[in-house]
């Protein structure tokens, strides 16, 4: 299949140069696993970035950036409230019940995939507090969510209180916090800000945003760290040569190329949905757009080279990446214009 | 810490530059995990080497690539039989546990870290056969196992008869499988020969080969393989941009620079080994050395700039790799003599 | 508080009488676990009953009987479809997660608590199938439901060739598989058949019908029984003494005491259903009763000795027992009738 | 066959009548699983035998109990050490691996199936304190032990400090607490305080002494009781007619009925032992009695009509119990005396 105008994912795009270099420049001897130089000098660099203390430690998916942090929130006999729509329960293969031994997934409801305290109240609210319900440990978030729509900070911050009212863990699954945090004004701490302080963990997406293996697992209490790191090992995720996806990681911090590669995804998005008018089923505050449009207008849309995925019978998908060429926006988002 | 000399291990050695350039020739977009070309061509490339029929897939480390091999032979109300110093038993970090939902491991005694029909036998007739105890459903072994030996054609064949009398699986962990076949003779297949076929599954190691973060879970029982990707996804092991794994891979298959790179550092280890004489606590047939070492003289070689690991308090472990310079191993031989 | 006409549950009724009679006496000295006299007639009986070969293993309660039964029928990465309501999902703990190691339970709608071919299909045909989404296992229906419906002959046939085209195990919570018999005629048979067999297996409840510990797993494919047996011993449900459940089981089976006791339940619920008219929420074909009561309506009846729970805000719930006295029965469906 | 003078097993005895008496009395309706007027008396009852506040729930089985009590110290990637001969290890079907989510037992080496400070640290101060190898959390203990024999006040004392030391969980499996009590001098206290105070847990046993189906988890830290309680419904072992269970172990308090069983037992196995001179393979500090014997000399006894197993190849087990007849174990005694 040809590729030439892809709106198909992010999650298929190269790898960014600048961070080809930052492998090829780790390529000496050092030690192995996560004893690397490179490996030591994650913490330091995100509590920078965040203001705010915080141990890191990279794994090769956000599947199980996500379920090392929720493990340690969860116990197996607990639960993990989540949007019914939410990449965890969706298109994780069921990796949580893997990682958390069991425990449950809670689904709510909520617009653009999206959870507020009242969603999240409406669920757990009926569950009687006896053995026989299974209880909820901790709520988990999608930033941007799965419809690419962005949490506010006042929408963050209700949130966290909310779970620090009723004693739950607070997860962000960032597969797009890049984006999220570029929509916001580019701050990553506004991004992960929850009432007083940071979610309890942000699973900090890089490799939809140009990176190639390596995800963040970001712990805003730092004591937590000993425990994933044990989990990780255990879930075969230390590799060997783990300065590889460090490197990966440093690279993208460095000079804000993170926000750089997320802000040019963005306005590529934003310029797709120019052309859209009321054809958006939800605002676009990322980098992924859904599209109402006919099978024939889709079938048109592919005649002219544009690749994308169906979203059910009536409507498309399409998601922009750091490498989407401007004019290739610029282009489908007049195509869906004339349609 | 500088290494100018390193012997500290095989894992953390750069990545070799043929697969540096695969990567990048497959920095184009294809279909995310593993749908793309390059992973597709991952059967009929290791049904060519093998000469029969198998399912590969990737897997970042070989802990994942072992356990997702085991999962699929052994219950979790199962066990595995596998040496006391067993990788899987001593350094994955309960991994086995995890994957295989509490299975238990049962630790054989065996020269070299080897084991054999009697070896096993010894540690499971006395098991009842009732449900107070727990039954062994399958063996793993290491090819090279984790003192560098190797087993001959003869001794799988025996161990591969034993298993199918008993109905237990048979996994071949083969982090170092390459120097174990560079050893044999060089024949991919004769290195995983087992009675009249070849083992159930092997994970074959890459990284440790001149890798970056791929190892192949080769299942000689095709029909296994959509269980193991199922469990794979569920563990977080599914990567987006497989086709850099797979790249690498294949790229070790091309002209066999996999037996290539594994013979150089077997020679590198024989070369070591000229030097050691009675002080050698195994046989060296693959890349490793285990050596009768005082502290006085460990300290002595580490003056002149070797660097390798203890091995209990009196003796030290050397690895060669792929990338070994022939005069560091020369060097080293002689340092030793000369002690 | 005093219980003096309870309908409250069925599950903390007395124990009866033949069942005292019986485990006083399997007192004398046997076999321990289930290798006494009594347990190894359970085979036998079973298969006499339902005219099918069966093995069958007795477990302390439900939630272990059933969780048994699924996890022989479930991988760790599947799924089993059940009702939203069922008792499984809602009310063991989240034991499934447990004894299926992390599998999922897949959310059906479902009239009264029961699931069509339809209802299924409606949740499971939008599952791509692809390693990213979990994918179903099994069914897992309850007779009597969760609202004391009842699968018809027709119902449970159209199920089971349902999950035979899909390749889905069907497995019966038989909390109330008495009282569902007793009021489809009489035919334990009849009430588990689905299709061209019974279903895979059926937990066939005792202890809410007289029993007092003592469930039975009834596997219509004996092959399974020797997993099963190891997975009940892993689970700390193989009792040392063990034929005092059997002995239980068999007293119950014993002139068809297990039928009489539930014939007996369920007139008494007709009795009460008599009394209430339009006010029933569900049908009344089994021994519980859910009925639209205000809180002033519910406060006249407990103030009139009538014990019962509250059922959301406007309703209760009534559940008659094997030793529910007639009297009760026909006053309590009077003061309804009277309200 | 017939048992005319058995010394099979404690764990197939009668049940004791003052039980029977206990359980009729129950046959009252109350609440169902836990929310009954027995159970409630649990924690007082045995916070007064202890003179320690304690937390108590029963289950049905001793695996079940320790399996429930381990699992609130150990995390599923952690370890629990204990003696290669132990009962979790040897004889609970894989339990351990189970409840614990794939944690590992850790086999250390004792005499008389006993731990010591020394033993244990042999087990665990090799291994390395990083994430490839699993570290211990807990340490399990018997008492008595598998071969009969009795930690001290001054062996537990031990022990329990070096737990401590090592920021150890400590728990004690007490299959048959009640006789290691009365070696001790009837105290249940001293037969599991440890150090400072009590050991973290007792799964304390009652079914091997009378009892029909009812084991305590003793937990000494109260606070840990909710968790446990989680545990316990999401294993299936909260049954529904909980006050059957909680009859008999109040009944086996009720005036000491627990010390008497087990002094009656021990009492036995010391005339037994009597007649045993050089013969015995352990000291005899419980009711449990291990003798050399030959083949020929096993069938002579069985001959005189004495039901034991064997023991290895020359030696046989006998086990006495709450209501082995005083001229059996004279017989026996003299028997073996006059081989």
């Amino acid at each position: 299949m040809t590729h030439s105008k892809p709106f198909l994912s992010d999650n298929a795009a190269p790898v960014h140069p600048r961070l080809w270099e930052a492998m090829r420049a780790a390529d000496e001897p050092d030690n192995p696993y996560d004893g690397d130089q490179l490996s030591a000098q994650l913490d330091a660099r995100f509590t920078a970035l965040f203001g705010r203390d915080c141990a890191v430690l990279w794994a090769a998916t956000g599947t199980a950036a996500n379920c090392l942090a929720l493990a340690t929130m969860c116990a197996p006999h607990g639960a993990v409230v989540c949007h019914r729509e939410a990449h965890i329960e969706v298109d994780e293969g069921g990796a949580p019940g893997f990682f958390l031994h069991g425990a449950k997934l809670m689904l709510a409801e909520g617009e653009g995939a999206k959870l507020t305290p009242a969603d999240v109240a409406a669920l757990i609210d009926p569950i009687r507090n006896d053995v026989h319900q299974v209880q909820p440990h901790a709520i988990a978030i999608t930033q941007a969510s799965e419809y690419g729509r962005t949490y506010t900070p006042a929408e963050l911050a209700a949130l966290g209180a909310f779970a620090r009212d009723r004693k739950l863990g607070l997860h962000m699954d960032g597969a797009r916090f890049a984006n999220a945090a570029a929509f916001l004004g580019g701050s990553a701490e506004a991004a992960a800000r929850a009432a007083s302080g940071p979610v309890d963990s942000l699973a900090f997406g890089f490799i939809k945003n140009g990176g190639m293996s390596a995800e963040a697992v970001v712990l805003f209490d730092p004591d937590r760290a000993a425990e994933v790191r044990y989990r990780r090992k255990r879930a075969g995720h230390l590799q060997c040569k783990g300065r590889y996806l460090a490197a990966q990681i440093l690279a993208m911090l460095e000079d804000g190329l993170w926000l750089a590669n997320a802000a040019h995804a963005n306005a590529a998005a934003r310029e797709v949905a120019a052309g859209c008018g009321d054809r958006l089923l939800h605002p676009v505050e990322a980098n992924e757009l859904f599209v109402r449009l006919t099978l024939v207008e889709r079938e048109a849309l592919r005649a002219r080279g544009f690749a994308f995925y169906d979203w059910g019978a009536d409507s498309a998908r399409f998601v922009t990446a750091w490498n989407t060429r401007a004019e290739d926006a610029a282009a489908l988002g007049k195509a869906i214009a004339s349609l």
